[in-house]
């Protein structure tokens, strides 16, 4: 499993705050125990409330590229923010992200291609988010066809079923864990698949309870990264132990600890 | 999910122990405890070192019945231990268990059919446990051909794949999960499908961890029936949210509550 941090992100207060007064001691600390608990990519999004995202992005990369050597994860809607980051990144970056519409995906595997990243695609457009397998496939589809028109490689595109909230859209686990096994059919080679797993559990009462329980569930229908708070590490636990079962790792008795000091 | 709790076996020292000495207290708070934390069925073994199975497979069921009203599973390898517990069960039965070997299944189907019993199916025959779920799904096929022969119902077989301990056979945790997804096609309606989850983390140092953890995988992949330590409440804690991710029940913020009140 590829771990993506998600804790850099304005959008929590700390964080938020953080950017916004320019503690670059937060943002490292944040940085740094990710890496430590085992993300090999962390998101960087300065957050809804930003008021000069580019800058903010910058003064982000750069406050996390003096601490870590880690991969990026450029999360914003704006294509010129993502672009600043692309400038920045000592490490391959991947965009998060496109959706499965055309002048999106445009820009956004246009800018892939010119600095060599990888990207996550939602099977979602402009109708939103689609509520059946089947139209996550076909969404997904379409985000392949478009990257391989650009020359991007299939298991450079991290293709993302969007996960709903339990408590409010009960039916939708099913139907993405579905989507999960059908994506990495579309391609030789596959693939990967990703999810942004807290949003199963937003605003249930046993968060870290149903994310560990979902992510589990879905690395059995063989999703390959997900977007977590590695600093969970009832979560990090059991998806060692998922991919332990799945032979992705051998077997010793100490295999939690194995992992996590490789 | 149907919960087919474990506790009362003779090769556990203490339930053997309770076994050879008649300790009716012993098995009859296992009986009653395992029934509130959530079984529906419980299994029943006199264990490896019971002089008298057919004895002791009375005392037991006679014990369970005068403070439980449950459904039973008998586990043992002799037809004249289970035919003597068939005659004494005051709820529908399950035999535990045949296995794909030709006699072994007309003996077994027999006395499902005389006793209007369900049955646990092993996909195993004489050479032993299969090492693939190609083999895995033709035996579960050849006891499914079989079932229908004797007349039960084929949601009445309960198809068990063989779960091996993950420190020794640890490329056999991906076969298990995909046949039990394959299983559920092979009838209309379904087979249910069963493991012996315990067995998963035989000689692991964190044995709830792997037993949830895969647990939680096998419901992704349709598992509908388990037997396991139902006092293990982190385990119960995962199969009910693993449950509800598959909209089995209703959310609520108390579903944990809720789903142990039913």
């Amino acid at each position: 499993m590829i771990v993506i941090g998600e804790l850099i992100n304005g959008m929590y207060k700390d964080v938020g705050k953080a950017v916004s007064n320019r503690e670059t001691d937060v943002i490292q600390h944040l940085a740094i125990d990710q890496v430590k608990a085992g993300s090999q990519v962390l998101d960087v999004n300065t957050g809804p409330y930003s008021k000069n995202p580019k800058d903010d992005m910058k003064w982000l990369i750069e406050s996390i590229q003096a601490v870590v050597d880690v991969r990026l994860a450029l999360d914003s809607t704006k294509a010129d923010v993502i672009e600043e980051g692309l400038r920045l990144v000592k490490n391959r970056a991947v965009i998060n992200s496109t959706n499965a519409d055309e002048a999106k995906m445009d820009v956004i595997f246009g800018l892939a291609k010119k600095y060599n990243t990888q990207v996550i695609g939602l099977a979602m457009d402009k109708a939103g988010v689609p509520n059946s397998r089947e139209k996550r496939l076909e969404l997904a589809a379409t985000i392949m066809a478009k990257a391989i028109d650009y020359g991007i490689g299939t298991d450079d595109v991290f293709l993302d079923p969007i996960v709903l909230p339990v408590n409010v859209a009960q039916t939708q686990g099913r139907e993405v864990l579905e989507a999960i096994r059908e994506f990495s059919c579309l391609s030789d080679p596959a693939p990967n698949t990703v999810i942004g797993l807290s949003n199963v559990s937003q605003g249930t009462k046993f968060r870290s309870l149903v994310n560990r329980t979902f992510l589990t569930m879905a690395i059995a229908d063989g999703l390959t990264s997900a977007i977590l708070d590695p600093l969970d590490k009832e979560l990090m636990d059991a998806m060692i132990t998922a991919e332990l079962v799945l032979n992705k790792h051998i077997y010793c008795d100490s295999f939690l600890d194995a992992y996590r000091k490789k």
